[in-house]
């Protein structure tokens, strides 16, 4: 099978727009079929508070009104995921900017009201894996923004390491898929506040016993366990790492590897 | 050669939902090969304004300074671009909204200073035709918002009717193609205040004695000037006329046609 690079970078590196540039070249530099995930970063909660719309948290997740979903929808599928096309069509890469609701790459649905109602979130339902595969075969490198859509007409605010998953598993049937997680630190830390604590391999055994020894904080447990439930679904190799070390990182070199 | 429909959407109709709704349901439902150019409408301004940046405009068009630049690349190729693209998707049409840096398909540059600095402002050099050869055998309708890129990592606010005109005559090479400019009145007018008085057809020498007879005004001077390069330039046939009148339109049965 050919090899599948799905890159997830997070908020951090694109609220930071030299680590962003440096990002980039990087990332344009990688040989063959890649796909990038962004995340969103701070400009939309800036943008809001200019808007003087207000944003309501609930357990440290936004709630996504009508006015919100607008401004996520404008700042990550327009200002964010248009610059980094621009800037990876001047590092000659063929950067084609998405997010789910173009050629209906992700279908999703509105998250069922329960304790919260989260507004307009969405949990991914399909991935067109083949429709990937014909926009990979043009050799465009698709960059996708964290939007999906229902197939009625309204588009849902997602969770980007989620997408990053979905698309890893959907694509491991025809591809040899890595999936890197690049954000701002080395990798998962046994120490938190030590950068030299990577561990260095985690399996869904040795995740178990990190989570109930209290060493995996709470941040980095979904993170994870995208990270198994892709290995468990076929995706070759999950890499979590420091985002100025992607070479690394695709390697082995650096970062947490995730596997079986 | 096979057929190929390429609609551009005015900014009335952008900033009427219903209107909005009503069009893109008749454009999902043209068969075959088809490509819709959307302009801006009122909502950059209006969240310009929201957000304190003053729009400055000189001869009736926006100096794009950098403020103003991320404020139209989030409104057109953000939200416009995406709920166009969902709402189509809703109507079964597989939509990919791409801006001219999405597969380097508009390379520009920035328009030289001359008497007035427009600012960020493209002036289209090129159009990758092969690539929406490529997008459109993959049977995808491409959306494209108004906004094209330098190679050089810079977006540029760039004019939806010249885009149109542009993208109709690369394609003219590959396909038969025919150009709608779609917009609030039912086509050229003879009277500006009587929509009963619809010019039928246009050439080169008859624009030329309505130009000089004063009958056509400021606004549709540079669209006809657009519309006649198209053909002279090898697009079969150039329409303008009222966006919900999309069908008969098509069939030159309403509207203003531009011809040889």
């Amino acid at each position: 099978m050919e090899k599948l690079y799905i890159v997830k970078i997070g908020g951090n590196v694109i609220d930071n727009e030299t680590d962003l540039h440096a990002f980039l070249e990087s990332f344009a530099a990688i040989k063959g079929n890649k796909i990038l995930i962004h995340g969103g970063g701070k400009i939309a909660t800036r943008i809001a508070e200019g808007l003087g719309i207000e944003q309501t948290m609930v357990n440290g997740r936004r709630i996504t009104d009508k006015q919100t979903l607008d401004i996520v929808v404008m700042t990550y599928a327009g200002l964010i995921n248009k610059n980094i096309v621009a800037k990876l069509q001047s590092f000659s890469s063929n950067a084609i900017g998405l997010c789910g609701a173009d050629a209906n790459i992700i279908l999703s649905h509105k998250r069922a009201v329960g304790e919260y109602d989260y507004g307009y979130v969405g949990d991914v339902d399909a991935v067109d894996t083949a429709m990937l595969q014909g926009l990979l075969a043009l050799n465009l490198t698709p960059i996708l923004s964290p939007i999906t859509h229902d197939k009625n007409g309204v588009l849902l605010n997602t969770n980007a390491d989620t997408i990053a998953q979905e698309i890893a598993t959907a694509c491991a049937a025809v591809y040899d898929v890595s999936l890197i997680y690049s954000f701002e630190k080395n990798g998962v830390l046994a120490d938190i506040n030590d950068e030299r604590s990577v561990i260095q391999n985690i399996n869904a055994s040795s995740f178990t016993q990190l989570k109930n020894d209290g060493v995996i904080s709470d941040g980095m447990l979904p993170k994870l366990e995208n990270a198994l439930k892709a290995i468990d679904l076929g995706v070759s190799k999950v890499i979590i790492g420091k985002a100025d070390q992607l070479h690394e990182l695709i390697q082995g070199q650096k970062g947490t590897t995730i596997g079986k």
